[in-house]
């Protein structure tokens, strides 16, 4: 029988759980059990079981890979809020700064290895196949960060590397994730691969409304500060967008701001935000999360599979690209 | 036919070079030639190749595998320089130096995945089983590097303590390079492990012969500064030893030349060492060297396997304990 969305969620979080992840030094282990449990929507797991779902009913086969995903996801994380140098993760202090860079280092270096032990199980027929997938995946994640640190000090970025850089630092890993489900399920290679795009597209289109959401979202319903990406100069699709359409006169007021040291962050969002509405950045950037979405749904609809099969992965990408927060 | 071991290095040096290692962002990727190209001995890719033609003459199979653990290595370098804020390795820059803290962290990461990449090509019914035994030397590398940076703050640092943190962080990778060659060779199950054992105790008494070297080497063979342990409290065989032998007088000496912040390097490298010397450390030390490598050619030894196969890897390890640098 396969499960349906709640019980993914909840097979999911007692198979992550049950991980035996502890060990000495504690150093080493503990930020591990920290990071996975300040929670997470677990999102790229589920992707995995629900590919795994559309081929393959029997879905213990597929929880341990998944979970390398979701184990991965936050070895990234661990990483990348070192050299962010963020103090918070999901309003908890991040690994780094409750214990110390150096413990994040390594910590993070054995959920690395952690990630690969749990593709362990697979069939050996396939295990080189998803490792090196997987392997291919990890690697454009790692270049997507440096691009996205690289953007912080480059003059003029481009917004097609902008989608580059988001396809590889956050759409790829989706795109992996439904992948490996559908490869482990039994997918020809055809349908592995069209699933996977469908993923990337997800993630592109996700990402685009993050970027959307962080100025345009309701503060409560987004649960971080509205505008920290202008106040922070962050490169976004809209940044980068307003950028190329903006006169003149926009332009240099956009180029105040952002090499403005000291100012008012209300007054800052609010005055960037002003030509963002001036250019229709919104719709704009609506728009081309929309066109991601429409491509998702189109290279779904030729996957043919029968549609009860699809169903639950088809509900769980609509809820992902409708969501508010 | 098997290689001698000049040839060996050269195979090594050349399939090291061939490796495809080229990519963008250049941040990520010229830092992994650049540590992989600043030299080192090839110990461990020598000891996988050496382990393998025990069992098998036909080379080719074994070469990528072996560089996987020279990579993993090298990562491992990588991040460590990062955690101990090392200036230099090997007289060159160290990468986090040369580019940054956070390339190193995400260069080290990506090297990782590397070292699975060239993992591979093992065949697929002992895939796994590799795998499975490359993952619990990695992270019992990790663990190791956390036990030493855990020891210096740490008050009281047991002897067996500090010889199980070299075993983690130095000679489980020693032992796994022999164990996956003889493994890939198509040694019995007892007889990788025999090779992994003989490979721990080599690494443990090369360690302590690392530390010998640092207090009573002669610089110019060394290479390096000579009782830099010393200077940085490093906490060594040779130090641990003398605390726990010292009389009362002799234990305030230590600890006052410990706990002085400013001194004159030779001044307090010469009266540590004539504490060593009144308490015949460098013997001590000797002789545990020389019990971990009676040890392990007595294991050596228990390898049924013709002696013109075994002579390669004895004459290596042999040169390998009596060096002086």
């Amino acid at each position: 029988m396969p499960l349906d969305l709640e019980n993914v969620r909840q097979e999911i979080e007692k198979e992550l759980q049950s991980l035996p992840l502890e060990g000495e030094p504690k150093e080493l282990y503990e930020p591990i059990r920290y990071i996975l449990n300040i929670g997470g929507k677990r999102l790229r797991p589920t992707l995995a079981v629900l590919g795994y779902q559309i081929f393959n009913d029997n879905y213990g086969n597929v929880l341990k890979p998944a979970l390398a995903v979701e184990v991965f996801h936050n070895f990234t994380l661990m990483h990348d809020d070192i050299m962010d140098q963020a103090p918070l993760r999901r309003g908890k202090e991040t690994v780094h700064e409750k214990w110390s860079p150096n413990v994040a280092i390594l910590s993070g270096d054995v959920m690395l290895v952690k990630a690969y032990e749990l593709l362990l199980g697979i069939d050996q027929n396939i295990l080189a196949k998803v490792i090196a997938a997987f392997n291919k995946c990890a690697c454009e994640v790692c270049e997507g960060q440096q691009f996205d640190m690289n953007f912080e000090t480059e003059k003029d970025t481009s917004i097609p590397a902008y989608l580059e850089m988001i396809r590889l630092k956050t759409a790829v890993l989706l795109g992996f994730s439904l992948e490996m489900g559908a490869i482990l399920g039994g997918a020809p290679n055809e349908e592995a691969e069209l699933l996977k795009n469908f993923g990337e597209r997800i993630g592109l289109g996700f990402q685009i409304k993050d970027d959307l959401l962080d100025v345009f979202g309701e503060q409560e319903k987004f649960g971080k500060q509205v505008g920290g990406d202008i106040i922070a100069n962050k490169k976004t699709y809209l940044l980068l967008k307003a950028l190329e359409d903006a006169n003149t006169t926009q332009k240099q007021t956009l180029e105040h701001w952002l090499s403005k040291t000291e100012f008012d962050p209300k007054e800052k969002v609010a005055a960037v935000r002003n030509i963002y509405d001036e250019l229709d950045i919104e719709q704009k950037a609506q728009n081309l999360a929309q066109n991601y979405f429409d491509e998702a749904f189109s290279l779904f609809n030729d996957l043919k599979r029968e549609g009860h099969k699809k169903a639950p992965l088809k509900t769980f990408a609509e809820k992902l690209i409708n969501r508010v927060r």
